[in-house]
């Protein structure tokens, strides 16, 4: 069984405001290597980069450069992360794909907080995944998994333990307000589809929620194929 | 009117095999660049990159490795451009968007060949154009606009001259088998509908219809707006 | 007269909830540019680099790695402007002082938020200025000047319309809590009188006052010597 | 008995269009890593470099221009094999001296493609050498190592087993027509010289002749002295 | 107890005129990381530095610029040491703290000269020390310790074994001549005070005093509180 | 005629013991930019680039080790004349080809001190020159220009006023111990004879001879064919 995932974590969850969150994940993070995992995670922006994006748009920037400056606020809640690592996490944090590279090489945990304008966070997990050819990504979001309608509608929504890549993608094409919807965009959909890269939606509120993703314990489980 | 713009131009169009039409396009961007222009090129990889990506694939690669592969063959082809631009033009090409942005800020013709797996030329020519502002794309390729049908499929295919972005995506999403179906991936598309980014696709094959493109003379202009 | 300047700004005027702020600044340096002058802007990380730096201490960084996590906020918020300033600024933000000759040297407006740990605002605004041999420091922060005594605690204290570095250094040995305790440090101070460099302390709630500053119409002028 | 060695591979060899002979040198190289060797390896640009070659001399650029366009298609083919080796290798391949040192220092296989303009890849591999103070070069060619005559014109020629430095200078002064004369180039052979850097000339058509070569019981073993 | 620590060794030390030295610090670092140890190095610019700097300001530089200057004078004996330090030392020499992580990732003794103007070599050993989370420097310099007071001009004045940094930073502020006042500016003392870091001071003219240095038995150990 | 040159100036010339010449060759350079001229200057390592190279040598690192602290010596040499051209020199000091093009593209004078071991100064001038498209190098040295006999041992040696380069390449391959043969190696007459690049060697030590250089008035003018 391979040891290598690509681990993405919402910018709710990595959020300045919760420190006591982030060490949490360092901690997971540190006995994963420890028992042997190689991991890379990315990180996105939250509340700040939202407040960043709002006054680029309202100075008139593109969305390209709004994008950017949300970027970079990622990146610094990436460094918190890799900070917290310690000697297990690699400094400075990757800016593009090579350095993505550079880093991997050190064996060192990398983490990164966006790569490019136009890409959702969960785009840049699998496009890292791709590059470094990891086919396990762990999702750390705010609910519990993919549902088969939106739970914020339907009282009878179920939480989805298992589903096809294939199912994912005709939820969104349907647009049926599944929790799948805001999870993961086309171009990640694409990717983890073409490299059968398996993802594991889960509640990433606690950080020990981690250990449970890994084993299926918890989340929903998509797999490339049935 | 706004005096920049972002070219993209083919990897068969921009072909080591055919040395006299980069000279031509070195020729037609050193005249604009002396008429006040500035430009930003993107190159695709053409024949030489599929051959490489065959081997990619051959040896197991994922698609975001082989797409790695590709984009380098198509660097080496916008050095061919940068070259033959002489003064003109800015070397090394760029490798990602701090370097777009680095080179851009000399004042020089950028020329680049790609700066990350998973992403079309068109929508790279986007990425380029929202990130430095530029609303205005030229779209060089081996046809000679966008068609209403399949042009290999239907003899009285007609070439539109005037289409919305809206369109595009409608034919692209309905699946119609239309040219443009090729042309613009859905990422392409999304960018120029938000930053409203005016698309000409042309027929490159001559480097002077360059000059005809600029005045909607030739191709399809594709505009974000009725 | 030499044209050249650095401007200092507080990470408390160029502050994301303020984009107009933002906007105006742009607008000012664009028009000194226009009327030949070269301008290297340093800004603080404000509100957000406290809260992020929070999270630091609280984590248990060390105050280099806190302090580099402030840094990069401040960069963001370069970003921010140097975006604003469009064709005029240069991005990337240079994040050392190799990076910062870099962009210089293609004559654009140079903007940065720190170049590395253990050092204020102030004193990165003298390091740049003396690395390329600039004598002259605007220096916008949020009160008028420099008072003879602690204008907070004593409500006849005076603004100095003029006074010597010596004097700001004596100031600042004595522990006199006047404003200039706070305002320039003794790495600050060092280099602008080792490089008879000239300080001019102003308001720059309104961007409008640099204007008035380089005609030191406003504000404090810090000469180096009598 | 040092584990360290340089291994130069001819553009014939490593080819995409034999995709099978770089699996078989990445499966050797990996199990030379595996028994505690350290490598670089550098790559030649092969028949592609030369097509690329040839539109530059058509574009009527400097031989350095089209020497830098051929290391670049060199470098493809140093990615080809880098990511052939998987987690044993170095990515992104090193584009000058610094880059091979950061490389190194990560322990992992280093690729390159050329470093500058006007050096065969031959006295690429040697200068390499010299600056990790390595003293092993082995030289995967077509042909089967050096000859006393040219093979190509003398049927009686033979195949040297063992060759000073010295005698192969002496050849290549004298133009004596022998196999030795396109192998090796002067700066090479100056640096062997200079260094004492042992050269192992073999038929590297097979990869599993690497092997075979580390124990000279193949090629021709070029040593520095008597 | 912590097995990582910096070393500062004055430019009087490390001199390319004393060879025998440079090896003998070699050996001496190799042996502690063979024992265990992480090791970061600092290295003045000595004699040369100055020679350099004499004709910067000659030439009418200002400080920040001679001061780059004496710090690339710093950094090639970095590189002598780096080079003598073999497979344990990282090349190329760090020129920002960004290069200092990077370096430091790869688990390699990483020597630096200076990082920007306006720092003594003691203050780049404190900030570096910061931002690796290091708590110990070793400071090796050409006197036997901290005396009480200047032992050039008294006969009577003895060496501290052991002191506290605030009273380090007392002698300093007095300008009581003692011999602390050279060795450590404000910049490092304050460093050193905020983050508890333990400096010992001793006599680092013979290479093997590093051992006791680190045992405390030869030098100054000045430590962060009673 | 074209108003670019590569000027290769002897490190026994821009020395930091003699900063007048400095001060002189910054004026030179900068009155022919202001008259038109672009111009890329290579900074030899001189007597200092000697001593630590004796110093490498004597701690038994390789050649190419030894080199390349050497050209690090040249390097400061070159940031010595690139800080006396002030806004017309290019910071920091190029380390690579690459870094030559990023350098070149603002338009500011370039100075370099090496780019890589095993090359000479007059080498690495030369493949600058190539590599920028540049046909013209001064070359500024302790002599008056090549004689047709030792200058040093025969009384009647007669100074050339104009060579052919395939002349100058036979003096070499004949040893004829003719002044030439220490001036330019083989490296730097192959690039001179194949890129047609015209050589003026003449004596830089007063810098004002660099004028009188560039109209063949001093000094030996070296043509690329009769």
């Amino acid at each position: 069984m391979e040891k290598r995932f690509v681990l993405k974590i919402s910018g709710k969850i990595i959020d300045p405001r919760e420190p006591q969150r982030i060490a949490g994940y360092s901690s997971v993070i540190k006995r994963l290597v420890d028992d042997g995992y190689r991991v890379a995670v990315v990180v996105g922006g939250g509340p700040y980069a939202r407040e960043y994006i709002s006054c680029a748009k309202n100075l008139g920037f593109t969305d390209a450069q709004a994008d950017i400056i949300g970027i970079e606020i990622a990146r610094v809640n990436a460094l918190l992360l890799a900070y917290a690592l310690g000697e297990y996490g690699y400094i400075p944090i990757p800016r593009n794909i090579e350095d993505v590279y550079r880093a991997w090489s050190t064996g060192k945990v990398v983490v990164v907080g966006g790569l490019q304008p136009g890409q959702s966070t969960a785009a840049v997990a699998m496009v890292i995944a791709e590059s470094l050819g990891v086919r396990n990504v762990l999702y750390a979001t705010t609910v519990d998994g993919i549902y088969d309608k939106d739970p914020n509608k339907f009282s009878n929504a179920k939480k989805l333990n298992r589903i096809s890549i294939d199912e994912v993608q005709k939820y969104i094409s349907q647009r049926y307000e599944a929790g799948g919807y805001e999870l993961l965009d086309p171009l990640a959909i694409g990717i983890a589809k073409r490299s059968c890269i398996e993802i594991t939606v889960f509640n990433g509120l606690q950080p020990e929620n981690v250990f449970k993703a890994l084993l299926h314990e918890i989340g929903t489980h998509v797999i490339c194929h049935e």
